[in-house]
């Protein structure tokens, strides 16, 4: 990193104000998509009006997005380049990926609530004419999951048709490609791991990584900085950076799962109860549990549901063992050890205020 | 298609033996396919055992497959230009896209049987230790989704990173990003057909050129040839021939899917009927019944079983109503016109041959 303070060239100089993320950009990234996926629009709906109602399912849970990866990703780009409308288009892209996994993992965990809203395969269950109730439930499981490969698709589409030089997203594309193999890979470990009676925290945590840390913030911010041909001294910054906030985020959310307020977090407080998830908390705890504890730990894990007596007792347990003060305490100590690397990268001050902000608020209590 | 007898431009001189599929072809096509996913495993089994075990059940279904697609994709390109590895590994990409689009549809339709042997979704879940039938069968679904996932991120993953200048990808890529749309798309209208209670030939008819046609044939061989750089007349001549032999495919499909030996199909006799997937044998069923047939018709497809009784009886309306021998019919004039296309497109002698050969050998009734 010895390049820290090397000055970039083959640049225009450009001026912090051309490399801030407008106060508008949650607006702009639901420009770009409502732009391209409008042209997908009137290439699919000559199929029909059952088609037309199948993406809205798609349209309005965009709607209700953070864009948080669409600006891991823009901010990832304005490191090394200043403001353009093809690396929002591309940072936009984040978003359709992003929904392909959501959409995906609440059939997969049979989710109810995402976003405040009947998950999508709820939605399109309930949308549905056949009287059987099994079969009704097939079907939206099926329409979602198809719906998902759709945004999968697409999220590619839009980001290699963003505009950029092919050469740039050529650039880009091993770290998307790879980002994408963990993802799937992190989702089945984490499948695996639903199922397995010995979690360990060390187990957890990777999988953590793998299907949460890296695409919501190092693949996003390591993309958009290659699509702006940054150094590699540069993607590794943001790489450390980006593992670090990424790990402290997935922390954050499993504490939020299961203290957080719903009315906040879109989801029930015992989403991940239900379906058993092991999550950072969950191991934490089991590592820090007296023998009695440990015993009730198992109990609960080995029935997972959602009966507020349940619920209530395993929050007491992860409070008693001390393991969401212990977690607290590595997310405070992973956000300090990413921004602190931020001082170490090549980029304009103003990058570095607002990774620096994003640390701070994509890994806050209130979330 | 005026400029059928143009002479191709910018293009050393092929002879035809450089322009033929090798008798090795499935060989080839399984090397490309090892060679790639070994790199991939390599990336993805230090998260040890249980990946590795994962991705074998990948191993052991793309090792039957038949490769038809790859074939096709292979044809379009030597259509165009001389044979090259990379473009034999951009061919075999089409396999892993197939894998994506088998396993998952499997899931959906909760199949059985696929090649002969169990699939996927149902080997992972008797690989599954819980105890409990219903979370054994949600995991192997799970799993199974996953892996098909990765299929298609690999596919393309395959695809772009074939060896060939990215200015050839960037020309294949629309073509490849639509043909992904259209499966997909396809799929859910056939979902929605399956649910519904008066089919219609016609969309019977759109659907299968939308799930299946259009991606066994027509897509590979427009990718193929684009890769290669081959002129929009021949792009076009090529896609008409594509959707004349990959309609009489699917026709063909159906017909073997009510009337098929599973020792040679790899599938069950029954497995369209137990769903009550409205296929064009079905539909076309329906549209020559007098009143008294309609109303057997409907009586089975009301109720879908695999019940020899019930499969024996939709069998007998397909025949008695000519439908079979209708599609007969119509799958040999699909045939008929693809090859005469053949002739109106610039092309070398062999390719026309051998594309002529494809056609009878993927429509044939023994298949």
């Amino acid at each position: 990193m010895s390049e820290s303070a090397a000055p970039r060239t083959g640049h225009a100089a450009v001026t912090d104000e051309t490399r801030s993320v407008d106060d508008d950009f949650p607006q702009q990234v639901r420009h770009e998509l409502t732009d391209f996926l409008a042209a997908r629009d009137s290439e699919i709906t000559q199929q029909g009006a059952e088609v037309r109602e199948w993406l809205e399912h798609l349209w309005r849970f965009l709607q209700r997005g953070k864009f948080l990866r669409p600006r891991f990703a823009y901010l990832g780009w304005l490191a090394r380049a200043e403001g353009s409308t093809a690396a929002l288009r591309a940072a936009a892209s984040f978003e359709l990926l992003h929904a392909f996994a959501l959409i995906q993992d609440d059939v997969m965990d049979e989710s109810r609530v995402r976003r405040g809203q009947p998950t999508v395969h709820r939605a399109l269950s309930a949308s549905h004419a056949d009287p059987a109730p099994s079969r009704r439930q097939r079907f939206g499981e099926s329409a979602a999951t198809l719906l998902a490969d759709l945004c999968l698709v697409w999220a590619g589409q839009m980001l290699h048709t963003c505009g950029l030089p092919t050469a740039a997203v050529g650039r880009a594309y091993p770290y998307y490609d790879s980002m994408r193999q963990e993802l799937a890979v992190g989702q089945y470990l984490d499948l695996r791991s639903t199922y397995r009676t010995d979690p360990s925290a060390a187990d957890a945590f990777q999988i953590a990584r793998m299907k949460s840390a890296r695409y919501t913030v190092t693949g996003p911010l390591v993309v958009g900085a290659s699509l702006a041909g940054a150094e590699p001294a540069v993607r590794r910054g943001l790489g450390y950076y980006g593992d670090a906030i990424g790990e402290a985020f997935q922390m954050r959310d499993d504490l939020l799962g299961l203290f957080g307020d719903p009315a906040v977090t879109g989801k029930p407080a015992d989403g991940d109860l239900g379906r058993g998830t092991v999550t950072t908390a969950v191991t934490m705890a089991f590592e820090r549990a007296d023998p009695t504890q440990r015993q009730a730990l198992r109990r609960l894990l080995d029935e997972p549901s959602t009966d507020s007596e349940h619920v209530a007792r395993l929050r007491e347990l992860v409070l008693d063992t001390g393991a969401a003060a212990a977690l607290d305490a590595k997310i405070s100590e992973r956000v300090e050890i990413g921004t602190r690397t931020l001082h170490t990268i090549a980029m304009p001050e103003s990058s570095r205020t607002e990774l620096t902000a994003m640390a701070r608020a994509c890994t806050i209590r209130s979330q």
